[in-house]
This record gives structure tokens, C-alpha cells and sequence, in this order.
């Protein structure tokens, strides 16, 4: 089906307010992979209509991070939703979203302080306070997040808690290439031995429920084995955490449920990744 | 007619969702006066229902403020809105507003740092933060809110504008006694005394116009014969600003449309009042 294309708020929230029926939404940040796709088929399952939003939104950057150069490419994107079940992708100005004078900020605490917060510390202020505009102006039933970003979405799942929003968050799982990288826009800036870097990132994850299933409990020494695999393929780390789910605090010991989540540059390039431990 | 009452904010969602024509919401504190009233009855000619929530809001008084004993008087508030048209009486637990765990704050930058926000440094991100909260559960098309918290009403508009809120903001004129005091819950501690000393608010504000009517446009010269006056009754100056009605800046020079507001501590009670210079 053809999506139709807004790229007006008040356009947007015109239509929003004459839909019926259960309200799925997306927000991307464009250049989109396998991972997004997959969340647009998880909408597609559970709600009558679909709207994907395609917004680069400058205020999740800090200053000297990749917003000018984050790869951006909105008609294959249009393509690809095109194949899709998507009812409307809404796709707004900066002007638009941030015009002049703009001042208001959504601030979740504690949570946004730590793992990607430490060397990103304006960035879910960005998140939050773009989701909260696009979730105001699409009114959602269900939100559909990717688990890659897991911190991000324990950061909006406790924003639409607190604040009352009436739109659940629907978090969906990695998806991965076959050799085990997980998906990302970011993946775009390595090159073929990069790319290859990259795969440590997943490795050592797996490496971990393996020690995890040989009884290994202690964080300091899985962490360790995390970090040898790490840099032997050249990536530095930013962090390697072991978290409870919830509340993102840090565990000595693992258990069954905990996550570990780490953020490793390669290449200049900096990407995520997390597992569930089981 | 019989407002419903509400205290649950599951059941508040619930029956808003079954609603339907134009809702106008007045949020409250309770100890209800004439002033709120005229907010309600400025919403029944506006709107085919009326909610009213009355919510101590803990997070915007300050941690030296008067939440202890802020007057209540719960049965009274119910008894004034049932002689009104006024469908529901939302009041909700502090346990159910701000659960264990609660980390969300919505913040407006600048406006909220001058006049009440520089003695007050965590009240208007409380009351941003509870009225993002409530219109995210009532999601009314109108507000009402009085002038008298002008700094409050135009903080609030600039949340709404930013953050996408398509409920619209209703500002009241003040309504004052007969002598001229504005109303205002704090009016209750003022001894007889110190409720003749705290009519040097308006009057001082009215001298302002006057001044301003015999061509004096200098606010320096203004401000002091406005504290004059204030200090002869007994009045302890918070601030005395001549603002921009919309950037809240300070001006130096008086113009038609521009807004003069005060703080004036009365006996321990803050109060607080302005103008609309014409």
C-alpha cells in the first residue's frame, strides 16, 4: 500500500483526530534497516493502523556527535515502507519541532545518568522530550521500540509511566545479521574490516551467557573475559555494565532476567548491544 | 447537579475515554474561592463538560513552604461545584500522582527563573510537571486559568506550545473582594490586620497605571513609588517587575500591553498580584 506523507503537525494531528480503531506507532530516525521493519510488522499485527514517523532529531545528538553527517536517505525509506502495511509516515521540519523560542524539556532522572548517559549526557533529554511531542501529536495506543537501545527504553516506558501518557510500549527484540551484528544505521560508517571488529560486540555478549551457564556469577570476572575478547579485536570500550532490567543499577552477581548492555567504539564509530541473560 | 467524584486516576481514564464533546478542565489545589469559580464558569459556557481536579501538588511548594498546612477543606470544595455544572471532581491520591520510583519532570527553561522562580528555584517545574500529568489523564480541549499566577499561565502556555499538547489554554481575569485584594487561598492566614495592610498589592499596582496614564513610562521611577507605598503599609518586597507579557523579560520603559507583577510578603504570607498596563 501506498503511505500517505505528512509533513505537518497540524496536518498530522488533523487526521489523527478523525482515525478509529488502535493507533500503532513508530518513531524512527530514518535510514532504515531490518530492525525498524520489524517493528512496522509488529504493529501491522496488532493494531488497524500504522504510522511511522521519520524525524532526525537534532537535540539527541551532543554537540560534538554525528548529527550532520547521520545518513539520511527518505525516499528509499518511503520504499521500503511502501512494501509495508503503513498507513502514514509523518515526517516534520526542525523548524517545525523545534521553533524558535522552543523551551520545554522532559527530564527523567537517575536512569539517564548512567551507561550511554555518562558519555551522552544531554541525550535522552532529547529523547524524552521528542517522544513526548510525538506522542501528543500521534496519540498512540502502542508504541513499538527496539530492545537494541534498551536503556532508551526503559528510559520512555518509566516517561510514559510517570507522566501519565496513555500510549504501552511495546519493546521488541534485536534483530541481527546472520553473522550476529545487530542492526543499526551507525553500521553504515565502517568499513569491511570494521565490520568485522564489530561482530565482538555480540560475541562477548554470548560469551557471557556461556560463562553464565558454566556457573560463572561474578560481574568483575565476566566483565573481564568480555574486555580480553574486546580489545583483541581492536574495540574500545566505553562500557561493558551487568544491570537489573528495571532500574539499570549495577550487579555484582548475575541472575537469571539480568541484562548486560555495552557500548564499544570501533572505528570511530561508536555501537551498542545488550543481551537478557537466561 | 451532583459532580461524579473520582479518585482513582484508572477510573478518571477510563470514563474520559467513554466522553465525548468539548471538555474543559480546571486543575485546582482546592479551598475553593470565587476566583476558581469564575475559572468553572467560564468553562460551562465553553464546554459540554466539566471536570475539576483539586490536588495538593507536594512537588511545587518548596521544602521551607507552607504543604503542611495549606488550608483544605475537601466537603466545602465538593459543596460550591455541586451548585455548579461541573460533571466530575477528579482528586487523586500523593501515592497514586507520584508513586515510589517517580523520576519524570517536565522543565521550561528561562521564564521559569525570573519573578517567582528565583525565591521559589523548583516550583514551576512541580507545576509543569503535575499539569502534564493531568491533562495527559483528563485531555481536555480547554483549560482554565486565572491571570493572578501570571508567571504559572504563561509558563504553562509555553509547555502546551512545545510539547504539543492540543488541549488550549483559557486565561481568566483575577477576581478581586470588593476593596480590591485578589482572591487567593493564602488570603486565609492574613490576621484583620494584615488583611487591610496586603490591599497595598493593588493599590500599588493601580498607582502604576496611573502614573503611567499621567505619562511617567520610566520603571525605575515607578517601582519606587510603587514600593512606597508598599513599605508605608507594612509590605516586604519580593520583586516588583515590569515584564513582557509573553518573554517575561524586563522592561525599562512602560508601554501599553506591558504586565507589572509582584511579590509581597504580608505577615509571613507571600502574596502575590499584577496588572495589565493599558
Amino acid at each position: 500500500m501506498n503511505p500517505k506523507l505528512i509533513n505537518s503537525i497540524e496536518e498530522m494531528s488533523t487526521i489523527r483526530r478523525q482515525l478509529k480503531g488502535k493507533i500503532g506507532f513508530i518513531p524512527t530516525m530514518g535510514f532504515l534497516h531490518e530492525g525498524h521493519l520489524s517493528l512496522v510488522s509488529a504493529a501491522e499485527k496488532q493494531s488497524d493502523i500504522v504510522i511511522v514517523s521519520i524525524f532526525v532529531n537534532p537535540t539527541q545528538f551532543n554537540v560534538n556527535e554525528d548529527l550532520s553527517n547521520y545518513p539520511r536517505n527518505i525516499e528509499r525509506d518511503i520504499e521500503l515502507l511502501s512494501n509495508m502495511k503503513v498507513n502514514y509516515i509523518f515526517f516534520p521540519t526542525d523548524e517545525q519541532m523545534y521553533p524558535e523560542g522552543f523551551k520545554t524539556w522532559v527530564n527523567v532522572d537517575k536512569i539517564t545518568q548512567v551507561l550511554c548517559g555518562i558519555s551522552r549526557p544531554t541525550h535522552f533529554r532529547g529523547v524524552t522530550t521528542i517522544v513526548a511531542k510525538l506522542m501528543n501529536i500521534i496519540d498512540p495506543d502502542l508504541m513499538f521500540m527496539g530492545e537494541k537501545d534498551f536503556q532508551q527504553l526503559v528510559v520512555l516506558k518509566q516517561m510514559v509511566k510517570d507522566l501519565n501518557f496513555r500510549t504501552k510500549i511495546v519493546g521488541c527484540s534485536i534483530v541481527r545479521e546472520e553473522d550476529g551484528l545487530a542492526l543499526s544505521s551507525r553500521n553504515k560508517y565502517l568499513t569491511n574490516e570494521g565490520r568485522k571488529k564489530a561482530l565482538c560486540l555480540n560475541k562477548s555478549l554470548l560469551l557471557a551467557q556461556k560463562l553464565f551457564s558454566e556457573d560463572i556469577r561474578s560481574s568483575n570476572k565476566i566483565i573481564s573475559q568480555m574486555t580480553i575478547l574486546i580489545e583483541d579485536n581492536e574495540g574500545i570500550i566505553d562500557y561493558i555494565e551487568v544491570i537489573d532490567q528495571e532500574s539499570l543499577e549495577h550487579i555484582s552477581e548475575l541472575k537469571s532476567g539480568c541484562r548486560i548492555a555495552l557500548a564499544i567504539i570501533v572505528e570511530n564509530t561508536r555501537l551498542i548491544d545488550n543481551i537478557k541473560i537466561i
